[in-house]
């Protein structure tokens, strides 16, 4: 049943780096790595401070002697065990995240890194070397195309459900940002520093998985944008909103917009992607189901509910039948769960599953650091500028 | 109970022009003038053709020697009679609104004009200062703003219940035009010749609607708009989608989408506006709903269910009680219902409700035109360009 | 355009019994015949007090003479002019149907009565008899069967598109009755008065509602009940609420849940009925689509967008294009779209079209009162009781 | 982080029984006890084949010497294990249910059990008994009610929120069952065969799991049914719909409807219940939102994305922020995660969060078990009939 037990006859193990007491996604990250019982949490760093890393790990069930007090020491002395970490998975703040990929690659490590991939696009495109060079597993979490729906999405355009996609409209709207917080939370504070979360606070945090959202299920790349991006909460330094004309490598084209600062607004991801006969449509607040509009015929409503309706991609990533919700904490194990079989993989010298691929790697991380970087620029030019990137 | 009957001691006297046999929007007009019994329709020119124009007033009732063979005659013969028309509903391609509008306001006529207002900003501001001259009431048919609960909307921003606005997202995303209809039908053909129906068929059509929404709603006076406009069908002559990216006077950002080419999509007009302490959304999908987001407490979804709890202005446009739907049909209704109370009041020279003045203006048409024309120049330039209009 | 014109050369004269001044569907029913245009109200009873009706008549156009003092009054004077009524719209309390109907037959009057046909089962059944033998047209106002989408329901299911209907759930869940309103308002009191509604005001109200629309969507009729009918509210006389399992004719069975005092609801007439390979789920709140659940296939969404898509009896009750909303005011108007057809035709001695003739007859109202009474009767026994009528 | 860890030191050892190949709720079961990491699942018995059990233990990561034969070895062998499971998760075929408990809470063991808890009244007495004598902790998995937004109605009832309870509406449609599956489907056969499944399939099935949800919310005991169960199905000899009346034991009324057989349906778990001044209305296929309706005032959409509006139970059993989907698996994971504190707590003789203890317990079960064979016998006789139960 558990195929990394059946390849390696072990659970990998698995070290973390970052999502200690206070953080998101640090709980995300480890439930998800323990969903499928592929992995095993051997080893940590969960804060700065080695002390209150120490009892993190300890609340954790991680061994003290494994229980870092920085990252350094965690790949050093990890790689030295017997028993060392086969990978590590990355939950610090964004400008860290190219440094310790780097060294984790440099061990031999496989890595399952947060995004953004990284703070620039140059350190970003030497990750995509780094990787390469390696031949270890990248995994990035954009967990949201782990979605079943939006994998069947995704698989129904290449099939040519809707035909040729010609409109791909993409939002993600959240309102925990409308007011001033960073005034008052000494928290979340890194998010508010361009030093630590790169050049665009919210393209970063969330304009980057809307992007690969609208890349994955249209199959088509990002040409070039015209940019707005701001603040829309006074006094704030960073930006907390964006609205962007996006043209795709298909011919598409489309707007994108992203903002945490909506009051009142949840989550709110979203795409609506319209071909030459017919559309999807799909929101993260109901990930499970996806609308599908046709142009000679009523809209269907796709759902988990029929055994061999959706495609093997699709099946692959649900995991309960007959209409009980799936949600967020599952579409991230889905991300954990294939690249365990990509990491087992490798490390046995057998062939992966190529349905065990789906997930975003390190190119997809390039890419979106180049959404970043030319939307920034578009902003402050007005006008349209490249963001295509030959990987 | 009927207030016209009331101050006039008989109904007002309409004559039609357009929406003959084949045309969506006559039997609209029509049956909203109907529907509160404000109006008969005494007069009208349904065709270019007079005896097809002739068979068609014999099928509502109208008089023979009251369905005229063209709109020139109308305005002249009905001018000499005692019991001549009060005012004249424009439903004919666009083109010819200003033509006919300027002659009928010349004639004395009160007018109700289907949008756009005309197919050139110059020709909409001639308009302008002809309705001011005149004194002559004037309603543009941008039905949607007439929907109770979107004047919910823009009496809870008026009031503050969102803080000042900072987003606006508008969308208008139809299908009917997905695949190349004007290569078939004969019937709808003025709507792609750019002569008939100005300088972008889908800002005309449908693009102006939803600014109108956005500006209703909003408060807020467009600035600056940077946009694509484009064909997504191959082979088509006219454009069939738009996206805009919007400044408004209040320091609102946002964007728009309209298309008519988005296979399988149906009406799909909507607005969701961001404000300091809260949002709205509403989609004439589903118009008896409005959904109200707040920083501070669960949404709130407003509805007309209860009595006293809306604005007046939502009262006043609200018909039936206990949530029973209505639709287009009423929306449209109403801006004939409060037309004719402005136009009763003219001609009886006695005050009229403010409430009853909530209709479209020619003022709003010039803006939707400035609109139109920033639009299409800023598709063809890339740049930001000015939609400002000094009125 | 307007068959009536076509037919008689005249419009339709209808005369008006009840709906006078406070009444909520007094307005409904007049809008309704005005909306199509198929009838002039020429003559009216508005309320039972001579000068409040003369002044209720006047503020509708209706000229002085004939804004008669009672029914009595309006039925015979009417019958004696040369232009008198063709037809009578009766909206007055309950319990004066029977008697006002039957007079109206037996002058010659078509009618149009609102529900519930009356407030026994012998009046009902004395009406039918009344019916048959006049050869008048006999129209009860069951509204929501009128809708598109319900039409399209019947015909599917007559059609065979979810097999044989298995399970049939009924309900209508308002609220406005939640508190002791009787204890304040004046207005609406005869609803809780037993001589002037009948054996149960709830079930009179919107249970006769309900139990229509789940026979005609089925085509199957209702054979018998096993009830709890009861008051909510303490202090209420007048019950509130009502559950019924029920039995019908083709085998199918299930459950009715009717209430006006479930706090905070809004209108919530809905039906769920499944058959053998799929059901229909539809919801007065949202009228305008209808949900089509299929074994072997996922859910398609049915909207009035696809022309030809729908059911020739669908589309004729459909007005307006491409996703416009339509309400309940345009659904009850089909009512007296449909019923003007039939009294032309049979003024004129002409065929009628068969699709005019989907209106609620006589035996519908009759069949109502049997499911009141044999509710009423379970209630009191807590046993499975016949309801079942052979007309 | 872990108080299990903090607690005991060490994770809890659970012993699991069922849920091997082919299994719906095996995996659910596993996955629930992995998720918060509280449990370690170190023995089982996957299957009745011993050859079976153990390939399936493998694939568990169970040591082989703790994959066993039968249940019996399991507790007997377990026992005598100084590291021995401290509970055993039950996920086998109803009829075992009461054997295996018993001999497991004999043996000492802590309880994990799926519903419902027995295929008799008599049975389920007898297991309250001895979970009353055994001081062991009992969780009977009714995991819908471990939904933060069904803790939060539960608590909003439970505050007088929406006033004295009045109605209850209960429904659980779904449509896997809606041909002659047992025909064909070897798999299933349990479900189908009366003397593994109990009195009714059909209630044994979801009607508990509905009955569950209605006492959970609504804080009221079912007093009395009067019930129709049947098969839609033709040559169906087990039960595969029911349609139930109800009297609670707060005064309130109101009917549940449950069937497998609503071809096309999918989960279709949902309550609706209203008190004297609003409603709760709730679906399993939308977890994450629970609707407030309110006598004075609009509908509120309550979801988790406010920090601290939510009770303190509701917040507990709600994982992630802002608007993130939880669904189906989360829930479930819930009761594990309580049930271990509770475990953890006896264990360690130190007190339990009371928080910790919303899961259903073995009363919970007892009532299922009442309502069904009240059920069976109402249908019977077509009379209302105790549902009471004295614990």
């Amino acid at each position: 049943m558990n195929p990394i037990l059946e390849t390696l006859g072990r659970r990998l193990r698995l070290g973390v780096i970052g999502g200690g007491p206070g953080s998101f996604i640090g709980p995300v990250h480890r439930t998800a790595a323990r969903l499928d019982d592929r992995f095993e949490i051997v080893a940590g760093v969960l804060s700065s401070n080695p002390e209150r890393s120490r009892q993190a790990a300890k609340g954790l069930g991680i061994a003290p002697e494994r229980a870092y007090a920085d990252w350094h020491l965690l790949l050093a002395v990890e790689r030295a065990r017997d028993d060392g970490v086969d990978a590590v998975a990355v939950m610090t703040p964004n400008a860290s995240h190219h440094a310790i990929c780097a060294m984790a690659l440099e061990q031999g490590c496989d890595v399952i890194c947060d995004k953004p991939l990284a703070t620039s696009l140059a350190d970003a495109l030497d990750l995509v070397r780094r990787v390469r060079e390696s031949g270890r597993v990248f995994c990035l979490t954009h967990n949201y195309t782990a979605y079943p729906m939006v994998r069947q999405a995704r698989d129904m355009v290449r099939a040519g459900v809707i035909g040729e996609v010609r409109q791909i409209q993409l939002s993600y709207v959240q309102g925990h940002n409308a007011t001033l917080v960073e005034a008052e939370a000494a928290g979340r504070g890194w998010r508010f520093d361009p030093a630590a979360c790169g050049p665009s606070l919210i393209l970063g945090d969330i304009g980057t998985h809307a992007h690969h959202l609208g890349a994955f299920v249209s199959g088509q790349e990002l040409l070039e944008v015209l940019a707005e991006v701001w603040a829309t909460v006074p006094g704030r330094a960073a930006d907390d909103a964006a609205t962007v004309l996006m043209r795709w490598s298909g011919g598409a084209r489309g707007a994108m917009w992203v903002t945490n600062a909506a009051a009142g607004a949840e989550h709110g991801l979203s795409f609506r992607i319209f071909g030459a006969t017919g559309g999807l449509e799909w929101r993260q607040e109901q990930p499970n189901e996806l609308l599908h509009r046709r142009s000679s015929g009523f809209p269907e409503l796709l759902t988990r509910r029929l055994h061999g309706a959706l495609t093997p991609s699709a099946e692959r990533a649900a995991r309960i039948e007959i209409g009980h919700p799936e949600g967020y904490q599952e579409a991230f194990a889905n991300l954990y769960k294939d690249a365990a079989e990509a990491i087992a993989a490798r490390i046995a010298g057998t062939p992966c599953d190529p349905l065990a691929l789906d997930f975003p790697t390190v190119e997809d991380g390039a890419r979106g650091l180049a959404m970043i970087e030319a939307c920034v620029a578009s902003a402050k030019t007005g006008r349209w500028t490249s963001a295509r990137l030959e990987l």
